[in-house]
């Protein structure tokens, strides 16, 4: 085992977000990879199934396996819902640390959660000691965390976009709508017909317009900050024809005219790395922030009336996924939060 | 000249949606094509400037001339805005119809023209007689009209989405909002940095969110059917890496959360030959319109409570500019209204 | 049945080149259409599976019933390949005659066709009425023919480009290479990672470098042309993030420096209706035949030596498949061969 | 300035080549950025024209001072061709070395040169001095360099993948065919129409197959190889709808056919950190290697005949490119070879 690194293990390593952490994790100098496992991969190299890293990690998928991951300081789910809530409980028994990429741990209320995820949770005892991984709303219960829920794509966007706003109560609460567009990969890389190139490319379109399973996330975190009010954002997502990035539209009425929003937002982001504060009147693009942690937001104010528009942009697989989850690795180890997520996005 | 044909003359015919017109107009079976005009490219043959259309039409581009475009029965301007606004005055004394493609008689108040598109108007007394070309809101005045101003490609998709609602004043007035997508090409085929490939590919992002100039189109339309109420929407355009198609996602709250709005809709629209309201709950993709006039409409209502979500998809180039000043000039001349525009779209 | 018109039943009728069939046959005045078949989808609108045909075909995919699609005067199979090798004989005996857009009946010889379909071939007694339906190669035997086997769309682009140096017997044969370029759609609506829209946009690479299906067609077509001598191009494919388009770049000596090849090519495509000989040193994009049976083809002599290049471009779905297949309909059925076709392609 | 790092000017920072050598210096520990200048952007952010470099980099673009750049260790020229001739003699002479990104010093006949840029060469007594930056051939030579003229992106990729089958003398020269494949940030950052989002996507097209000016380069550098053979290769390049990657695809004949080519190329680049042989007959996509250093290569011999197909990748930003130049930076700073180029491919 690495002497005075972190041991990790990643489960569930063959998707896009385990690619993409596994890419951040071969350039963090504070991490050794212990094992990288998938059923559906096991014995292959690494480097077949995401050609990038060939040269940059040489080990094997594996069967997941227990007794190995046991032996980590930390373990990472990047499997489709369901997979670390049959896990988790034992590994955390063996003192592993674990953040959970997909949405096992996220919702509070296990009802909730089988309503919107339609099977019975496996663990729902571990609900409580779960802690919501957005570094910007719950940095010192990441801190101590045993159990992190890394938040979802969409919920990350869209809710560091409402965040100062609801903090500071300026704006009315049945007015919040977010029109989110995001880019193909958010779909994973599972194979479904919808998802083919042909069917993709050149097009644009909604869908879950009826109900989607982030939905209630937000509803959470967002109420959880509007203490004593239950918020109920419209929420309507969007495929754009792109690899990368969620571009978080988000509509909110100011209580009054007045409210120097401006100021609000570049106050309560001053001391996050990862959240830039752009110009007012900017219009933040996605490839602003590809391949990196970076969240970027910038204000409006058509016709300066009451009406903001806030627009707010990630790369889902880095901050709505994968980097963020980096970062409360970071956070739980005591390191630089920056650590290993220094890479500037690449563009064009 | 054609005999039995109406003689067409394009001016401004090099950018895309003076292309697309003549696409639809070469395979067109009432229209014999006089003239096709364009400054920078006479002489040329239009299949240089256009490669699809070599082999489908012989003749070059001309200079624009007034003499020859006098003869024509009807003109049409594909040219950037300011142009037609001095040229029409005289084709029309000349007797012949004119269908605008551009902005220059869309506002009824040449002070909110002259606002927004930052130049005075040449030619405000024809402001009056200018028909607006929605056929599904005109029809009738754009049979009688001697000048029609051919809608812009958001205010159709939003204009059409929100109609039967504020016809039928089911909808509070102040909780319209239009958050709205187009392809690239509609900033047409002129050249900036900003609409290079390598600059638009791969993102997303929004634009003009401070103000766009189909902004208070959109208002003077809605407003016009909103008898006695001044609408003031929330507009929002966006910009997709697609070539074509504009993705509106309209929102606004019922008055009454039992108003049936499937069959208002359908109703609204049985006769239309280019509007599909398709089943309740659909999610329609753009290319479900490439290339074809169509515009089509699907009605959302999450968590089953007021908020209702419209989603209306056109092609920007087609039902958004071309084809229906194609449709117009049918109704005009009193041909069939669906000639030459049978096509259906292209998919994938 | 439909009075004076061709009844036409479409089996398997869901992928990519049936889709584009029933785009072109739906627009097509001489057809009616009697069956559509899909085991996966019968019972199904079409316009659920083809969101653009919603509204120009009302009918629904039926379970595929030979005893009705006897009773059409030709049945196209739009099927994955070794489906109409089981199905043509009942049909040809019923006198219903046949055009199969699939590989099944493309190779003289059913040892090869083995060899490279991996199968044995189910009906290869028919192998030698089938006409290879490359209208500017065969076009007085389609007229007569039963059953037609249509090109592939590699095939149809490197022929077509080909073809006149080998009749004229002016380029050295063991010279002959083709590099050719698909757009993803030329994969078919197949659900596999490799085509998903993450795998494949924004990258580019070969494929099949090793041998590819339609490598032994290509040889067999300009073998046959190249009177006694076997042709043995080489042929490596490539996949381009792009929906439609094949782009083939041809490599030849020839065998005199002073050949005039673009009279040669001229002249010998003179009265094709669907070749278009760009003038020397064009570079035709795929996108000028997109949605359209044309293939452009343009002819270099880089240092003006013994080396040619020509470039051929077609839309893989239309002259590389449904295109050309209604184009072998008009000419059995002794319509003008243009007929249902006329449409200008889409651009931008 | 910088103690005990690398004191860098950049001249000519507002292009694609410019701004991807910026995302990789704010990376490099061993860098201290004196000066980025941009005539066009004096006095504008840097983060305004890349917007990915917000919060990465600080200063604002300068006015080209050669007062100020002669202070620096280093100056990368990423300006357009004819630039960097006229100001490099006077840097050198201050003691700076240059590295230029643009073609000025890359032939090293003034003649050639003239007759492919079409302007007279404003330092040709420099040509001799300039070393071609291509490590795998030259590393010794750039050690000592004062000025180093940074391959063009086609000749890197065409160059590596023809190498080591040149040295070994293996290959028929008069065999030896190129047909490369481009993204379109290849076209840099100009604004012209044939460039715009609309124009290129969704289509593909060859370009230049009379003549392109990376053509005398890939020769000049075959020459030196084969000793003793003017080595004419043909070269046909083509435009990608996709911002990066090139892809070569390289044919030749071998000289005999058993020769092993596999064990040539895994010997002959064992100890290059940034070429990759991969397995015989692989694939490698462009993305495999977007936003690295890394140059890919597979090998296949379709028949098992004497033709040889290479196939060879590399992003044109950077191993094309900038990333190129940092490697070259480094070979002249004594610096170990990868520093600042650790940074895994981005995929999807």
């Amino acid at each position: 085992m690495g002497q005075g690194k972190i041991n990790v293990g990643v489960v569930g390593g063959s998707g896009y977000t385990g690619g993409e952490l596994l890419r951040l994790l071969v350039s963090h100098p504070g991490v050794e990879l212990q094992a990288i496992t998938s059923r559906a991969y096991a014995g292959d190299l690494v480097g077949e199934r995401f050609p990038n890293l060939r040269g940059w990690i040489g080990i094997r998928f594996s069967e997941p396996d227990l007794e190995r991951l046991a032996k980590c300081d930390l373990v990472f789910f990047a499997t489709p819902n369901g997979i670390a809530m049959e896990m988790a409980g034992e590994l955390l028994a063996a003192g592993v640390r674990v953040i959970d990429l997909a949405a096992d741990y996220r919702l509070k209320d296990a009802a909730t959660w089988e309503q919107w995820y339609g099977v019975p949770h496996a663990s729902p005892e571990l609900l409580e000691m779960a802690v919501y991984g957005l570094p910007e709303l719950n940095r010192e219960s990441i801190r101590q965390a045993r159990l992190v829920a890394n938040p979802g794509c969409y919920p990350t966007a869209v809710t560091l976009g409402f965040l100062p706003l609801i903090r500071a109560g300026c704006v009315e609460m049945e007015s919040l709508l977010a029109d989110a567009k995001s880019g193909v990969s958010g779909a994973g890389r599972k194979v479904e017909t919808g998802f083919l190139y042909s069917e993709v490319a050149d097009s644009f379109r909604a869908y879950g317009v009826s109900g989607h399973r982030h939905y209630p996330e937000i509803c959470q975190t967002l109420s959880q900050v509007a203490v004593g009010q239950q918020v109920q954002l419209v929420f309507v997502p969007h495929l754009v024809p792109m690899i990368r990035g969620i571009h978080a539209t988000l509509y909110a009425r100011l209580c009054q005219v007045d409210t120097d929003v401006q100021t609000l937002f570049e106050t309560s982001y001053r001391n996050e790395p990862f959240v830039d504060v752009l110009p007012f009147g900017s219009h933040p693009d996605t490839r602003s922030v590809r391949g990196s942690n970076m969240c970027r937001i910038a204000l409006h104010r058509p016709g300066n009336r009451e009406q903001l528009v806030v627009l707010s942009v990630i790369d889902n697989l880095v901050k709505g996924a994968s980097g963020q989850a980096v970062q409360n690795m970071n956070i739980m180890f005591d390191l630089e939060e920056t650590t290993g997520l220094y890479g500037a996005p690449l563009l064009p």
